[in-house]
């Protein structure tokens, strides 16, 4: 698997994974309903780099990094991570990961923060967990999943 | 004291409130030097509903108020408080926090969220839980604060 910085034309292939994971609604808190344009536009922002994950030519998956506070907090970076349903279960969100938290000591970032996990997306959870992530806060019934209602969001923290 | 919803002409008193608190950069992670025009534009921003705080026609204080995430997660609204530096002591963050969770409640948000509380404001950090706000997270040396060095940030919540 080669995991290299997206680039314009990665757009269809980053959309065609990116979009059923937002249409779901079960583990990003981003409006369900979002116009592709505006999911590409938030999942290639300016303020994040961007990155797929290939093998043999297909984009196995997609993740940003960015600055998750300005100022005094931009030391600390945050990432999320989406993989193409049909490959999940292959080590695809734990490669972006390892290569994520490899380029954030890198850029010279000193930790990576996710700001809602959201906790019944338990899968993700012991991921994080087994690459060295903390769970250093719970949101009590901060997000609304379309199936189990109002659950838990969790907030996981690693120092790098 | 009289809390109302921020007017266009409001704009030059909450920048001489604002524009001290983030050119001191110990208490919110935004970019200490950003030009006047970008922290209007991040107080008052679409997405925000911005209120001040009045007396005999003098503005003491501000805050806004937002959804804290969207989809999923947009039940749970942020809010951030500025005061006027003389008039710290008066009760105007605690008056404008009153006004913001009667506020919340009234738009129908079920719970309140500070992302990144920095743990050497300890006077916001009292202030907070005297309100009803718990420290649900606490994110190790998250802020780099300009006299103290590295230092924790908290997340604090309260349901409504």
């Amino acid at each position: 698997m080669d995991i290299r910085q997206a680039e314009e034309a990665d757009s269809p292939a980053i959309l065609e994974i990116i979009l059923p994971v937002i249409r779901e609604g079960a583990t990003y808190a981003l409006d369900a309903n979002m116009s592709e344009v505006d999911a590409l536009n938030y999942w290639m922002a300016d303020d994040k780099e961007t990155f797929v994950a290939e093998e043999r030519g297909i984009v196995l998956g997609t993740y940003y990094m960015r600055a998750n506070q300005a100022g005094g907090g931009r030391h600390v970076c945050n990432c999320g991570y989406m993989t193409r349903a049909s490959s999940i279960g292959r080590g695809v969100a734990r490669s972006m990961c390892q290569h994520s938290l490899a380029y954030a000591r890198e850029r010279g970032y000193r930790a990576m923060q996710f700001n809602f996990v959201v906790s019944t997306n338990e899968r993700a959870v012991r991921l994080w967990q087994s690459l060295g992530f903390e769970i250093v806060g719970r949101l009590p019934a901060a997000f609304r999943h379309p199936t189990h209602g109002y659950v838990d969001a969790l907030v996981m923290y690693q120092p790098l």
